[in-house]
């Protein structure tokens, strides 16, 4: 059963496919009298945009974003925000192959085995242009918290890690990798350029810290923030594992050196000496930066022949033939940022429901 | 804010805490028709059940579950299912220390935070004992979904992992870890033993498999199998990491790695020369096998002392006297299958609401 | 498909059958800190009890209510409270006649036709002993909004109605009917006995006033006040008709008759020069009181023989013994008031996560 | 809190203002393969159309709906469906009055209490004109449910009614309002335009039958047929009053006139020899014809100068200038159909999931 709502009371709707004529994001429950453009929107998509560099895809879509409701006088009124991106450049091609043969790794098959049709053209509803509905979705949650500041970057590509030691925020937006570490991002150059040259394709890890996050938000049990962070990231095309603090790091640390002791702070609240927790304990924030990671498997779209059937059942092969993303998780990190920033913005008012 | 249900169609709220009268679970939206007695849920709560090895809490409860209603000569009604299982050992002590200072790794300063009060007797709602809840409820969800067969247990304790190639699902019940291993659950006795008796604890990771499960369960994007079993994992307590399929391996792997090719099978659907996915494409079941990982960190009530804070914020040392789990992952057994169980009992009603 | 859970962030979820162990309700989302123990919610009850006169049924239940869960030292802990409330006088009798035979105007052939089966027991789930469930969650809700007043009362039983120039709030307990027209509360009397007498049966309209509403509670469109209040109250047993305001008389206005003119306060706030909209416009609480009104239909329970088939399809003719209300709306009364908490207590909660 | 998506699976999201650049709806949950057009939906929307006759408001809007996602070769996908509606005639005018002082009956008052702002160009989000999303996706509602028939009419405006013996419902579309008895339909159009030259308003009942609805569909309790029914009327602008069946006349009748008493059918299934329930028993539909009424308030907007208040809190005559139905619940005909399938789609896949 198809959801396309996200969110308790601070949801988006999402809708739209690879290769219609848009797509776009409902916002609602969001709180009034917040000033809110399309320029407030705009730079989190250009950070999403497609074909600004080699080692994303080539397809050419400005992703324009446009306010279609909720905002009167440049301030939102309560009621629902409707964003509309057109898509531009749905370049014409022949679909014919990937109409009659399921691409191994992608949703082809699950899709007919679930739906008995699907919309070949682009990968239609599971192609990853779907997320810059959640990038303009999460550009207005950020308004509704902006005392919460978050950052997400690349960890990790093809397996070659950044050096923790190196990290450097400021470095983030300096090269096409989001990445922290100029020495890890020069060596990605080549990584990924060679990927791409072989028709094949590179996973990547990304992570994202959420600072300044009041203690108390979040929630016991079901709606605990790791679930509803969890949730959230692994509803991102690509993703398939979330790690919460240490997360499987955790699991090999004894009791004594996993806990996060407490000192008294000069401000009342506690000072803690470690934050294997990643910030969240029983679901609550405990106000220690909230850390996740989140795993990208590589890109299924390969020029590279793979052994599959097609939809009367017959042996194939197949490549992928078209623009693709080399590494689909490079392209993450805004939507991972967005997906933090929707999810905390809810759980905010959720929080001021219940504890005013 | 308090979420206490969860599911969709197939819904359970839980309620109770550890040192209550009685704990329970509401199952909502089963499907009439359904045989069901005491003795149908009896065995999975047994399995969860303290006290049964040196390698659990303790605490001894009976954990007898009884329907209070939505059941009538033998059968589902299709209303209501209302579990209580009575809290019998909650043994009387002084809680004067737990009520004035933090655990570190507990939610003991969160709930604070939050609420600005907290049933300190056991830890609460925050104790591991709710999960009993969830494996009540997932007996009923197992019945929903006769055809789906599925499999947890522990593969790997304080970094110590089951060899992939002794895996023999019939040991798993010979030994108080679940553990597939003999080689390995003899190794974790000793590992175990030194734990405890040191005062710490350790961490696992579960590993959960469910077969026969149809192809085009699931649904894309935001009910996306793997981010509705994510978050339903998270949800659990201790829980800091999940993965479907290789989950943060597949990061690592190239794209003609990672894809799972098709063949042409006998009974005209496709046979997958591999499971990287963990089953799911799209966020819809392919038929393979659905496999995952989750992470429990070490328990965190623990004897060695950390440095801490009281509610009035002065320093202090604390260490958790009582009855603990040494490894809690252990007992996660019977838990993650439970919410295997109800994540695929949701997402089969739902399939066949929009599919038919 | 079953839903018993009502409510969007302050919720219930309601469970049990007339004649099985116990009947109960889970209420989440509840703010932290509000004192409650039983003696909050037995007055409620109490009200609603049946066996207390001779014009509702001679059923003997105390409905003594339990706090299971969800409350520590005496205050609400922001966790699921669990409510119950065990069935004692569930009277020994055959069957037999209505397992076979449907009851018109009952819900037997409508429960069979949907779920293949039916608790047939005193109506099983279908039974107005539900009812019992909303009275204690609904006493929960008015601790959340203790600055609201909500009182309820019977303005006509059988067509016969009370004069609104007789309306007396301080009498509605003074008589068996909640009614605050003495007169019309003594030919009451002599209306239902007679009904009672022929085992026949009355139908009753309730009407239910909140006074202190807050302007700015409620919401736009689907979740209007109008439109959470109507589902709420069509959710009782035997109800089916409700009015906001002038309800039906307003589509026999002219638009300056029903329009509520305003002059400006003495608090800077408008005063009202009448409430034909029932302190509700566009979904949202003007500050005016909220008024509606609520049509129960008479009992379905009579002893006058009536045209039936039986499972099988054969004609007969039923008449349904045991013990029964000859008046259902006269019990509605505290199930309404109750339905009106519940429902501003979850506006009161949404209000403040938008607005602050 | 706004709540701007309806339903439980088949759902839909509104959003967009009386002026904005457009409105629209996100269908969700939608079956797959179902054939879909824009033309399937135009015709409804034209029968919503405003400007087609002089007892409604002369705004001229094409109201051309587009299909922008969803659909695939002219089916429908399983994902979400969205449409959109361009607002083409927001004539330009002077606002400031409405903009300084609340219009008594409307929104304005209640909507500045509770966002401190609001969109008073032409009554922004609580203009009727957002109907036209709910029309749209009622057209596809319909189209899940092909087996059932839903007709809607006038029978009643400024209280004058139909008689009920001149019933044909081939004369519903031989008049400006939907009237299904010929001389009504005369009468009313002298009172119609007598009020609209008063610069008055009038309101107006809608009556709504479905038939074969298949015995089963709808829930008890929380998803009443009923409850749902009453939620979904309510939401629509201008309503304040919902029966089901009889509905308050009912509340009149003894128990055995309000019965509805079966005998054996030649399939197999009762005949009912009455339908007083309106074809809803405990929430479930038993098979009957679904019948309710809904009482639509006299429109707000009229020309009559009224006792008002400005923002600033001072007093104030003021007089609706503009475009304006004289009685809202003509055009309600086909929002009240919608609705009617709207929820009748969602609660049959709903008890396809329960029920198989």
């Amino acid at each position: 059963m198809s959801f396309n709502t996200f969110g308790r009371v601070f949801r988006f709707t999402s809708w739209g496919e690879s290769h219609g004529p848009a797509i776009g994001a409902v916002v609602d429950g969001c709180p009034p009298g917040i000033a809110l453009t399309e320029s407030d929107i705009q730079p989190w998509l250009d950070k999403r945009r497609p074909g600004t560099s080699r080692f994303t895809t080539q397809r050419q879509e400005p992703d324009q974003v446009r306010i279609l409701s909720g905002v009167f006088e440049g301030k939102t009124t309560g009621t629902p925000i409707s964003l509309m991106i057109e898509n531009v450049d749905q370049r014409s091609k022949d679909y014919s192959e990937v109409a009659q043969a399921y691409r191994p790794g992608h949703a082809d098959y699950a899709y007919d085995a679930k739906y008995g049709l699907r919309d070949y053209r682009g990968g239609g509803r599971s192609s990853a242009r779907e997320t810059a509905s959640r990038v303009a979705a999460g550009a207005v949650a950020r308004l509704v918290i902006p005392q919460v500041e978050i950052i997400a970057y690349v960890s990790e590509i093809g397996g070659d890690a950044i050096d923790p030691a190196a990290f450097d925020a400021s470095e983030i937006g300096n090269n096409p990798f989001f990445c922290p570490d100029p020495a890890a991002a020069a060596r990605w150059e080549a990584l990924v350029d060679a990927a791409r040259k072989d028709g094949s394709s590179l996973g990547a890890v990304v992570e994202c810290v959420a600072t300044d996050v009041p203690a108390g938000w979040g929630a016991p049990l079901y709606a605990k923030l790791d679930s509803e962070l969890a949730a959230a990231m692994m509803s991102i095309n690509a993703v398939k594992g979330v790690e919460i603090g240490d997360g499987f790091a955790a699991a090999r640390l004894r009791g004594e050196d996993n806990a996060d002791p407490m000192r008294p702070g000069n401000d009342g609240r506690p000072v803690f000496l470690a934050n294997h927790a990643g910030g969240i304990a029983g679901g609550i924030a405990t106000g220690q930066p909230i850390r996740l990671r989140v795993a990208f498997k590589p890109t299924s779209s390969i020029l590279i022949p793979q052994e599959t059937v097609t939809r009367e059942g017959a042996a194939a092969d197949i490549r992928t033939k078209g623009r693709h993303d080399p590494c689909v998780g490079i392209r993450g990190v805004p939507v991972v940022e967005a997906m933090m920033a929707l999810v905390l913005a809810d759980q905010a008012l959720l929080h001021r429901a219940q504890c005013g």
